[in-house]
């Protein structure tokens, strides 16, 4: 089976309150985006990558890479509306018999075995996700003004990349959009196919805001989790 | 009605890998409880404020304080088995028609508007407590093998002072110790009180692991927050 992954990066990152997209913005030498592929590439080096950026930055990711002297090989695509959309777009790529996952370009510390985790179980399952436990209480609001304390154990947060076989994924992105879609797996689900879990790694954290860039050159010293 | 503080720092830190209890390891010069500390004696500088310390770090801490030369008026109280009995070890020291705070040691860096949105609201409803959005996709495990898909959105994590009318938390208090207790809100709900909740702050973590530590220290660096 040949393994794909789509970045997924159509974010402006207007939350990094700065003019660069986050994903574009320097970490250890490097944008963030770069770390991400090279996380891909160094678990399967014949990995398909397919990169999904807005359609006014293609142009400077090409700069980038040649700037970076970025040799690692990928497709770029264009963004769509929503995020939805974009892997739509991506899919197109895609051929049959695939593990397609789809991952956060602004997760550039995925470690390789969370990819190798979530990759083995698609594998046998069809659709795994990478999960993190919940340190804080939970509360579950029944309307705004009204909540209840629940077992943060029954919960987990869910991280990328999440990934599939392609008939899987091909087959739940031609159901509509809908606002309930939160992740890949949300959309899955709903066209009836059942999510297996596995293990994420902590430091694989989504850089949102510009807190979060911080942390991210803080653990990316520690590279040994990489 | 005076106010009050229960600060808990009854923990050892085992997850931090390192001797230092993570309560006294230093962040921008003092140990991380005295930061805690300060927040609510600059919230009111006549706040009762009772510190929960492992009865074998009582020592350490009164030489910190000569060390630093840290002089805001406080009680110290041993710890008990679990977070449960130290509270109520330190709620012997509360009086009645108190707004009794219970703040975890090692969340330094809650703001001065999270401590007044807390103490205002449990004033008017008898029991407040702070709370931030998830950031995250979220499922529900309805066995560790079978997980759904849920509206984050519906879901927001707790964090502390979690404040109460002195009547209420004692009461609470009284009820037997019972493992679903996650935080104080789930004791008090149990006794039968409705929870009120109120805009926490992002920044106030809860220091658990040495990455955190690096995290609380930019943190404070933004000092613009407290």
């Amino acid at each position: 089976m040949t393994n794909t992954v789509i970045i997924v990066a159509g974010g402006r990152g207007r939350r990094m309150g700065r003019d660069i997209p986050k994903q574009f913005l320097i970490l250890d030498g490097i944008p963030v985006i770069m770390h991400t592929l090279q996380r891909f590439y160094q678990y399967d080096n014949c990995m398909k990558i397919i990169l999904v950026l807005p359609a006014n930055e293609i142009f400077t990711w090409k700069n980038l890479c040649v700037e970076h002297k970025f040799t690692i090989p990928h497709q770029t695509v264009e963004g769509g509306e929503e995020r939805f959309h974009s892997v739509k777009n991506a899919l197109k790529l895609t051929g049959e018999n695939e593990i397609v996952a789809i991952h956060d370009g602004v997760r550039p510390l995925v470690s390789g075995k969370t990819i190798a985790r979530c990759f083995e179980m698609a594998e046998k399952t069809g659709a795994a996700v990478p999960v993190v436990e919940i340190t804080e209480s939970l509360r579950y609001f029944e309307s705004p003004d009204r909540s209840v304390s629940v077992n943060r154990k029954n919960y987990m947060t869910v991280q990328t990349p999440q990934v599939f076989k392609s008939e899987i994924l091909v087959a739940a992105y031609a159901q509509a959009y809908s606002e309930n879609f939160t992740d890949d797996a949300s959309v899955v689900e709903k066209s009836g196919h059942l999510i297996t879990t596995v293990e994420g790694n902590r430091e694989n954290i989504k850089i949102t805001n510009p807190v979060d860039m911080e942390i991210a050159k803080i653990l990316i010293e520690q590279r040994d989790f990489l």
